[in-house]
This record gives structure tokens, C-alpha cells and sequence, in this order.
């Protein structure tokens, strides 16, 4: 989390439930910066499915449309309604996993636009009422190597023939999806890029998209008209090179201290008596476990190391396994006892970290935040804007 | 999930989203059980945090509370009201993680009992308002050796000799927690038991409680007054030793098919290209991601085998990286195609193994499950009830 969060006590008053603390402020700079990156000829699109990376559709998708976004992806037909209740009607909302025939009430009623990923699902689409449909607009989804959703080659060839189906079908973007972007020395952003442009080319001129918010750093040739910003809307360290990051974590934990002992050398603590306290130690149990989003992977023993949070500004090991509810962490080294209710802070500006200590994603880890949390949405002023040439080529 | 799941085509008009199937009648029979393995002189408490482990704590409280249950543990006091709402006025709600100063009220709107875990708490909960605690009552939670929340023995020396605290407390309850109970053969189990005796001893006669559902198969001198039952509820495979599991799995996280493909060898699928297909190959992209609940670490790559899922009763092993909505299934074996719209199950029967190859535990992959997931709430027949002796000494 930026350094704008309380990294101090909670108030007196605290809960024994943690918070989610999400930076408004940070989530628009972060809008703002991709869309300076890629120049105002691309559009910036947000991907923010999966409840905005478990941030909250709706203050998210809210802030985003403040910031200028009328683009946005979601995964789901559901996901795509609770955004349109949101934002209004002058935004496209396009739902990336496809039309099935269960879901073509919402498309109408949400009038959400279908990302068509295969010659059946084109079908399915064009299998609806004209009710359904009564403002027909799609978009073309082309698998440049990913091999998960996606026209195939076949598809493409029957499609793209079909002069009439895709007159019915109305669609408005060309899109694909990089496997690789985080690492810009991959083949496969090239080979992706090559097979892009010659599928496209197969139909009528339309606008393109094929970056994610790693692609945006692969430079103007990957830009066409539209980018789709999901992680780098959320999140610092977005590709594998430091100096293509220009974007901010928007996001902490807070877990508060219900209890603190001091356990003795010899002592086990936790589940399975995973950890043997190899000396004297303070730990404090926090408020916050895995049906929190702390991954179990995140846990420590005697001999392996696991995640950590933040407390008075250093780290704090995860001891033992994590619970469902609680965590315990060692404090044997802050300055100053905590006291009850003060917060243990996890992910936030150590996301990335967080994320490889749990041997898994930063994306996973944003995802699982916050289901039991209450949500404190504030805004912080961030640094002063500069213009900047990152992923500009 | 039982055998009462069908693992066939859903229904032609499916829908792109997830669905969780969630089996109440093997929930209530689950419960029954267990009561009956105890016996009648033994209450089975139901420990359903985390929204009841992910199922839903509305209708998994209604549905053991219609199978006889009147004594609930959550994690939180919104967890709390939210059950109290559900269950009416004759049952108690213990609040495992404590009081603190900012969920006061909820304990009085809801008639919450506080488990006091260590001698602030106690001084928390007393410097309350007398409106707030009009029916005063709560638990007192020893710990024996976790090192996790829980009274210390200083705590316990501490409170046992302030009579007046005592008084103003109203301890309803002392219970404890077993860190190693799936193991028969660990010490850490009577050491626990001698520890809680040794302890309770120092305070007024009152019921006692120190058994998880794993716990109760530790024998008749584990059970005293009350067990509480949390994972023994929802799954099956409780303990390491077979022949003690008594209960069955409940839940499923039901994936429809989006597209299938074929892979040619040497073709890579998915995020950072991981997976390289060795052979040519068929597969199945299914509509559930991490945000659903299929967890990263049951990812596979080319030399590393990850999780699976089950289609037409066979095992799909997950292909390359979960993604946050998609996840691709190796269906090459499968006899017949699937066709768009049929079911993958992830969990459900196969809940312990599949935990073990994404590398955690049951708790978590169950209170994961179906954030964005429709639940499907049916009940199962079952198998005609039979007496049984274990965990009976």
C-alpha cells in the first residue's frame, strides 16, 4: 500500500476484523498513468473482473469511468450487470468468457457485448432472439498461441467466410491475448503480435487490442487502438523489468493484534505443531487468516520460510500455519510492544514479495483479499504527475 | 460431493458462470453422525466460520439447526449477527476471536457470547457498557499448547483468583484447542488433555469443551460436555486414519465447458507458455479461475503434474497456469466429447487429494470455493443411517 496508510495503531476503538484499506487515488494515477503511456490516440480499457481484482466493482468501476475509462472487460455476464448498475449507459461493457444461452437475458438487459471466442459461441450469440440482440455489437476474440479461449485457425477460416454471419454478428474490436508479456525478451511476444495482425487482416477493418497492462511496456507496436490494463490498475511490478513500472500497489490487509505472548524456546506453535520455537520469542496473533486471503502457503515451520506482514514499518514473519482466521507473526524484533487492535499490514506495498514468499501470484493474492473484510476506500494524493516514456518504442 | 451430483451434461441452457453444488442433506446427516458418535450426554456444537467454510452460513445454520444444533461458533461478531438473524433466538453464538471495543454492540443486538482468549479481553469485554452486556455470559479459552489465541497461565492465574471478575463474567464455557488431533499417535493430543483438566480445574464447574471434529475421534475422554465440529460437517477424510471418517463431502465447484481445442505437440498453453503439450492433445477451457476458487499452486507445467477435476467420471488434469477465470483440462481420454455447457467438478469427492496437489489443506480450499459462484443447494437421499462405534473408547 502506498505510504499514505496508517502503518501505526488502529483506533482505540478497533475491530477484531480486518480491514481492506483500497487507495481510490492511487487506482486513478495508476488510469491516468497508462493512458499518458500509450498516448491519446489508444484507448485504455479496464479489465476488472473477478469484483475488480476483489477491490469492489463498484467503487472501482466508478473511479475508473471518473478518470476518463468508457472500456471496460469483465469475465461475466453477472460481473458485467453489477458494473452497468454502476457506471451508466455511455461506457462499452464487454464480458470476456463469452455468450451462453443461460446468460443472454443480461447481455440485453445490461446491454453487455460478447467477446465470441469460438465459431460455437458465435453461434450461440446468433442463436438469440433479435431481442436479444436488439443492439448487436461483438467482440472477436483470436488465440495467437495462448491456446485457451480463442478463434482457432479453423474458426477463423469458417468465420471470416461467412460474410453473412458476420454481418449479423456486428463486430466492433479485434482482440487476442499475450501469454508471455511480463518477460520482454519471450518469443512468443512477437510470434503472438505476427499471427495477431495476419488473423485480423482475415476480417474487416476494425479496431485492435491486443496488450495486456505488461504488453502496454512492449511499445507502440503492441498498442494498436486499445489496451487492456487489468494488474497495472491494481498493482506495482507488473513485468519483470523494474524501470518499465510506473504504476502504484493500491491495496493492504490489515489484520488487527487480538493477543501477544511470549512463547518459550522448545514450545510448538500452531496446527500440526508445525513450528518449534528455536528460541525465546513475542509473536502477536492477528485477526486475519486464510478465508481472509492469506494463503496456507504463506505459512512457516522451523526449517522453511513462509510470508510476512508489516508492522512499525519492518517485517514480520508468518510462524506456523496459518489459521482460518488468525495468523501469528514474530515480533521479537519491533521496538515497541503492540498493543491491542494495532495492525499487521499484508500484501500493500510488499505485494509482489507477499506474493512469491506464497509461492504464487500477486494477481491470486488480489484477488482473495477481503472477503470478510470491511472495505475502507480512501483517496491519497500520491506524488506530483510527470510525464513519462516507459514502453514508448 | 456424493454419488447424487450429476457428473453428466448440465442442462442445455447453461451458463458461462460457475455453479456450487452444495449437498445439505449429507450436511444434516453429517451432523447426525457425529452426534451419534458422541452420544446423547455430548452436545456437537457447529463451528461455521467463514461463512460456514465457504458454503453459506445462512442455509447451512438453518440446516443444522433443523438437525437438532444449539450451540454455534463463528470467527467475528458480524459472522455472529449474521447466524443470529438466520437461527432465531434459542441458540448460542460464541464469537471465537474475542471481543473488541468497536463490536460491542453487535454482541448486544445479536446476543453474542464472547470467548474471552486472554486477561485483556476479559477487561475489554467488562469495561463495556451494562446495556451492552444485558445478558452477560461467555466462554473461556484455555490454551494448552498451540500458542494461538487463548487464556495464558498467567491469564489463568490472574483471572481464577479474581472472584469478583468472575462474577461479572459469567463463564458459560471453558474450552481449549487440539493442534495435532488428525494424528492419533502425537503427544501433543494428551498432553493437551492433561493441560485443559489441570486448567479448568482452577475455575468454577462448568461444562467443558476441547474437541475439533477430528478430535471427537479421539475417544470419550476428549469429548466432556460439548465437541465442536467445523471441517467433520462439510467434508470427509477428517483424520489421517480411514477407518475413523465417518462423514461425507458436501460441496462441489462445477466449471461448465466454454471451448474445447486440439493441441498440437510442441504447442504451448496458457501464461508464461508453462505448459509444452508432449503429444498431441484435447482440451477443455472451463469457465472457473483462482477468483473461483481453483487455486494457482494446482497449476501444472510440462515436468510438473498440478491438480484435476472430473468429467464423465474420469480424472482431467489441469493444463498449464489456473487463470483468474479459465482453467484448461486435459480431456484426451475422456470417451466421448464434451459438449459446451457440460460439467467439470473440482472438489467434491476427490476434496482431500485435490487439496494435496494444489499443495494445502481441505479448510482452505473449501472456504475459497464460490465467491462468484451461483449456489446450487440440493439434498441427497443418502444411505440408510446405521450405528457406528468410533471413536468411541
Amino acid at each position: 500500500m502506498s505510504r499514505h496508510t496508517p502503518d501505526k495503531t488502529a483506533s482505540a476503538a478497533y475491530s477484531a476484523r480486518p480491514t481492506l484499506k483500497i487507495d481510490l487515488g492511487a487506482l486513478k494515477r495508476n488510469y491516468m498513468r497508462l493512458q499518458d503511456n500509450v498516448g491519446r490516440h489508444v484507448k485504455v480499457a479496464a479489465s476488472i473482473k473477478a469484483n475488480a481484482y476483489g477491490l469492489g466493482a463498484e467503487r472501482v468501476g466508478k473511479t475508473l469511468y471518473g478518470a476518463g475509462c468508457r472500456n471496460f472487460f469483465v469475465a461475466t455476464a453477472g460481473e458485467g450487470k453489477i458494473l452497468r448498475n454502476t457506471i451508466g449507459d455511455t461506457a462499452s461493457i464487454y464480458v470476456l468468457n463469452g455468450p451462453a444461452p443461460r446468460d443472454i437475458s443480461l447481455y440485453n438487459g445490461a446491454e453487455l457485448k460478447p467477446v465470441i471466442n469460438s465459431f460455437e459461441q458465435a453461434q450461440v450469440w446468433l442463436s438469440t432472439t433479435g431481442e436479444a440482440r436488439r443492439r448487436p455489437a461483438c467482440a472477436l476474440h483470436i488465440d495467437t498461441g495462448m491456446n485457451r479461449l480463442g478463434l482457432t485457425d479453423e474458426d477463423i477460416d469458417r468465420l471470416s467466410r461467412n460474410k453473412k454471419m458476420l454481418e449479423q454478428l456486428v463486430p466492433m474490436l479485434i482482440m487476442s491475448h499475450l501469454a508471455c508479456a511480463p518477460d520482454k525478451t519471450s518469443s512468443m511476444n512477437a510470434a503472438q503480435l505476427a499471427r495477431f495482425k495476419k488473423a485480423a487482416a482475415r476480417f474487416p477493418v476494425m479496431p485492435m487490442s491486443l496488450a495486456n497492462s505488461p504488453g502496454i511496456a512492449l511499445g507502440k507496436p503492441y498498442h494498436f487502438q486499445m489496451v487492456r490494463a487489468g494488474l497495472g490498475l491494481f498493482a506495482k511490478d507488473i513485468t519483470n523489468n523494474a524501470d518499465d513500472n510506473i504504476t502504484e500497489n493500491t491495496v493492504s490487509l490489515m489484520a488487527p493484534v487480538l493477543q501477544t505472548r511470549v512463547v518459550k524456546k522448545g514450545e510448538s506453535l500452531g496446527y500440526n505443531a508445525a513450528y518449534i520455537a528455536p528460541h525465546p520469542m513475542t509473536i502477536a496473533i492477528v485477526g486475519a487468516g486464510y478465508a481472509d486471503g492469506i494463503p496456507v502457503t504463506a505459512s512457516s515451520s522451523h526449517n522453511a520460510l513462509g510470508g510476512f506482514a508489516r508492522m512499525q514499518g519492518k517485517h514480520v514473519p508468518i510462524i506456523g500455519r496459518v489459521s482460518m482466521d488468525l495468523t501469528m507473526l514474530n515480533i521479537t524484533d519491533l521496538r515497541r510492544p503492540p498493543q491491542l487492535g494495532d495492525w499487521a499490514e499484508f500484501a500493500g506495498r510488499d505485494l509482489l514479495s507477499f506474493a512469491k514468499a506464497s509461492g504464487t501470484i500477486p494477481y491470486e493474492i488480489l484477488t482473495r483479499l477481503g472477503s470478510r473484510s470491511r472495505r475502507d476506500y480512501f483517496s491519497s494524493d500520491g506524488p506530483p504527475r510527470k510525464p513519462n516514456k516507459i514502453g514508448r518504442s
